[in-house]
């Protein structure tokens, strides 16, 4: 049996999301490649090859626990963006190793082939895990004499036992090294080893050492049994049902989107997409084109997930310390998975390699980690006026939208990440869960957050007042006025969603419509999630940016990761909440907005053994950006008759 | 020059649909029919003769203003549902008419051809209007002296000009008479006439009297000029764009639907669809096939638009009136256009026609009234598991959902009504709104109410309530815990929504699964949208059902609009919040859930000429009403090649 306490998940996540686009020719040479494009397979090895010239692994223990592109700054890169020919940006290439238990920052020019600084960081917190360490040491509870003594004293199999690693979070402790908690789950009958937790024992592991430093069999209870829990179709029996019927689509005209590099150009929009084993997928150059204006203007320079934050309900000892940041603990990108043909994606979808890497800095490929694909969005907009007597005027354009998705999966939680581009002007990202409640931790708390860049610009809130008429002026007796204000430093930009009815827009003050209205987007949420712990608890120190739904600072290239740059164990020095501290102005300025967005998730019987996708999105619309509808003039797809098939199918 | 001040608009809305199913044959006699059947050609012509009878239209003034089914009751509906053959429901048919300047509440057995009852109803308010009517006072101003002389002092062309009639509320007059606002714009070089409107001239008609009762030219203003107003593809010239590729699709298996007379069966569900002149589509006897109880599972009892409450913000007297009800003053069922092929509902899409009924109750046919379609909808459920050793476990199974769409256009806004039903068990409502902005009116709200039916339920409250820990029994300081209770009275079942985290669901606590949950579906809402207007203005009182977001009462036949039986002129004494300050029961009872929802918008300039779709939805989950995931079993639609196409396109 297992318990399902009503429990609440949100994900507030910052959704940036850069596509990766891995070149299709394998050799040594760089052949065109755009400044933000992610790691080639040389590219990894070079840095390899680069760092361990450094440091020989003969003596030296050296670890990769982060390779990714340097940021280059951003003015250079708006200059590339139009001068393409013209700039050259030298590729620079951010490492975070472990080297002989120090951790190294290291930054590399590729190009010179060379080391240009290599700093050790003494803060608190540590580096993203490796997926090759956390293997090591899941290996251990199974050599170790206590646990396989508490196994036959469960009476359980140990060759069907896999453990899994779990970090561990700050909870002041003065001291700390690079532990994580080890559960363990049964494995045979079903691959759904979630729901088979072995509870009672606590393990703890240290990555660094490859030890287990700590062992308690507290307390021993039944793991719940195999039935019912499997969830792959070769396992599974008749009956099966409901019936779905095909619903198959074809593009005869073929894709709307074309991708040169990692250049993606679709209907007005032109951006690119880029991959970081941290972050995952990122958008980045995202431009529309005006058709009035005849040029591509900057909507967004760089989106990505900045932090996923999953701070457990449960404050007893099986769960208090389950806090998770996948990102910055588990690396979003590491956690990327194949995307499966047909299924994750649908039939016309196009695919996209990348590399990651393992942690002796060996590239890895991973297939099929992007898709892109166009889908029916139904009706773009339309109109029927039966008002003006003898005329009959209806017109409805109907619209295919651009998603670029990718997934990750985290443990048990699978997110589906999508970028949606609509040709009226808007992105609607998109994160939807779905895979393997896991249970007894049932109060689970995602939260995401959201970057997303922009240039020269201010932040409105314009709040809606509600406004009593007392003079008799008016019939009515209130009426409702709009108040716009302009956010002066960070603190102005602090925002808590649903409190007060307000809109919350990025404008650009120093472009104006032709009436006189600044160009800007805005921010369309959906219900928000507040944090649930009080500001003061670790977990929470730790996770701060998720204590405003909307933050905005001033640009600064540093200033990427949310919860810190180093985040397992940390302390909550370096997150978003701190730096806003400064409270530095952002009024047209160079400022970068920070959209933290939660899926409320109450597990039912029916997340059990597989969730339904549970999904959450927001909208970046275009506010006074063009000077009118900008899609009034763009026709519906052509209607593609197919053979035998009617166009009108009527019941009566 | 027009002024888009910034507004918000937000629609609150009941959605319940009845999609209404029009028998083939057109001979007098009556075919198989479910009795939720909407009226057919035959029961409108019916009714206007027995009417007719007893008040012969030579010597008496007679206009419909609402005919539709008067609703059997409930037991023996469900009676009727589970004996289909055994049961007979005697069809009976609701009139409200204006006989001789009474307001009659007629009810008719269409069986006996007799009228049952036939009542005058005396309170405040007033019925739907008819669309006769109003094409007959719009056309009043052309033909009146002071108005050619204003028309003539601005130098228009009284020809090129087309009047539109806009209901008055209440602002607490004494008296009501049956009087609307005029309000007249220019259609010459562009049929977009809401951006054309001539402001400064104050009319009031009187749909009784057949005359203008009031006329002020107080202020000539400018009429903005036709450029740039176009939406019509005929109109329109080059350069378009941004170019759409085709996207098109195909089931080569059929749809995966049935619709025999009004009622469709898809997947794993049944449901009835009718349609109503007011209401527009209802959706009634929604029930899902439970594949391991192996039966059908009732759902949803009905679900319809209750009301659709339109408060502008503007108090000044070009606006303050404006505080429309789209479904009790002009109907929303009369409202619906006629769905166009491929663009409103895409090709695969079938179509369902209706009939309404004008003034004299001659029936009308409606064209494409509602469409059916299925839908792909991404991923149903995922999980790829990297954590057992040696195991390379990956799932994806992709959903198709089905859709049931009406649009009504209520002057110049399109509202977009989608009832999605997915197999998993969810029915997410949506609302989209697209169409003109009427300018100078720019602070728009619309709020409609959601009307949902349940059978012996509760309804809980599970708040999210943060602990903290100050006794040391953990490293955590804090923790969340939920806290469900039952509503007892409609009084604690009045919520807003976003105030305090909350799960809100229905439940049966006389059912349980087999660990003890009682079966139930939650809502999960939007962001919701609050009212800006003081509770004691005359348009909040009359819309007072936008108080809250969510409300419970105990089903009463009689309490089917949420503003109101009769909304034109209404006094708030019939609505919503009216009949909840009785604080009747609602544990574990036949209950009825009203939700409000908010489309919040500003209008932009991207708005203009005509607005790109802007929408909200919510999704009715089950939550513990099934034992386990009910699509666990659900294989994904059948791959179908294309000739000539790969099913994989990689481009790395």
């Amino acid at each position: 049996m297992y318990s399902t306490d009503a429990a609440m998940k949100l994900a507030l996540f910052s959704v940036l999301t850069l596509l990766s686009f891995h070149a299709v020719v394998s050799v040594a040479t760089l052949h065109f490649q755009h400044p933000l494009d992610p790691l080639t397979k040389e590219e990894f090895l070079a840095v390899q090859t680069i760092v361990r010239n450094k440091y020989p692994i003969s003596n030296n223990k050296l670890a990769f626990h982060y390779i990714g592109l340097d940021d280059p700054e951003k003015d250079i890169v708006l200059k590339y963006e139009t001068y393409p020919t013209l700039v050259t940006i030298p590729r620079k290439i951010f490492v975070v190793a472990i080297i002989n238990s120090q951790t190294h920052e290291i930054v590399i020019n590729l190009k010179l082939r060379s080391i240009v600084s290599d700093n050790v960081y003494n803060g608190y917190g540590f580096p993203v895990l490796s997926i090759d360490e956390q293997e090591i040491v899941n290996q251990l509870p199974l050599k170790y004499p206590p646990f396989i003594a508490s196994v036959n004293k469960r009476g359980l199999n140990l060759s069907e036992i896999v453990c899994f690693s779990f970090t561990m979070g700050w909870f002041g402790e003065e001291k700390n090294s690079r532990t994580v908690r080890l559960d363990c789950f049964m494995k045979d009958n079903t691959v759904n080893i979630y729901v088979r937790p072995i509870t009672g024992i606590t393990i703890v592991a240290d990555l660094d050492l490859i030890k287990i430093v700590e062992y308690h069999d507290r307390d021993i209870e039944a793991v719940p049994t195999a039935e019912n829990t499997e969830y792959r179709v070769s396992k599974q029996s008749a009956p099966f049902g409901p019936k779905q019927h095909s619903l198959t689509s074809h593009q005869p005209q073929g894709p709307g989107f074309q991708i040169n590099g990692h250049s993606v150009s679709w209907a007005n929009w032109k951006f690119h997409i880029g991959f970081d084993v941290r972050a995952g997928s990122v958008i980045s150059l995202a431009s529309i084109y005006d058709l009035e204006k005849h040029k591509y203007r900057s909507v967004l320079y760089k989106g990505y997930i900045s932090e996923l934050f999953v701070p457990y309900q449960d404050p007893t000892e099986e769960f208090y310390f389950k806090t998770f940041f996948d990102s910055g603990e588990y690396g979003f990108g590491l956690s990327t998975v194949s995307l499966i043909p047909n299924r994750d994606c649908p039939p016309h979808a196009q695919f996209i390699d990348t590399y990651i890497h393992s942690a002796d800095g060996t590239p890895r490929l991973l297939e099929n980690a992007i898709c892109v694909f166009e889908q029916y969005g139904n009706i773009m907009w339309r109109h029927t006026e039966i008002g003006i007597p003898n005329e009959s005027i209806e017109e409805s354009r109907t619209e295919v939208n651009l998603i670029v998705r990718t997934i990750a999966t985290v443990g048990n939680y699978d997110n589906v990440i999508d970028w949606e581009f609509k040709a009226s002007g808007s992105i609607k990202p998109a994160i939807a869960l779905s895979g393997i409640i896991e249970i007894k931790g049932t109060d689970i708390k995602n939260k995401d957050e959201i970057k997303e860049d922009l240039h020269d610009n201010s932040f409105e809130k314009t709040s809606l007042r509600t406004v009593r008429i007392s003079n008799g002026s008016s019939k009515r007796k209130s009426y409702w006025t709009t108040e716009t204000e302009t956010a002066k430093t960070e603190s102005d930009a602090k925002i808590t969603i649903g409190v007060a009815p307000a809109e919350l827009a990025i404008v650009n003050p120093n472009i104006k419509t032709a009436i006189g209205n600044e160009v800007g987007y805005r921010l369309i949420p959906a219900i928000p999630a507040h944090p649930l712990l009080t500001e003061d608890d670790y977990p929470q120190i730790r996770g701060a940016f998720t204590n405003y739904n909307v933050w905005v600072t001033p640009y600064n290239r540093t200033e990427k990761w949310a919860g810190g740059l180093y985040v397992d164990h940390s302390r909550g020095d370096d997150t978003l909440a701190v730096w806003t501290k400064q409270d530095r102005e952002i009024m047209n300025k160079d400022i970068v907005m920070w959209h933290v967005v939660g899926i409320h998730h109450v597990p039912a019987q029916e997340d059990f053994p597989i969730m339904p996708l549970l999904s959450t999105s927001f909208e970046l619309r275009p506010t006074n950006f063009f000077e009118r509808n900008p899609v009034l003039k763009t026709l519906s797809p052509r209607d593609v008759p197919w053979p035998g098939c009617s166009n009108l199918n009527k019941i009566a």
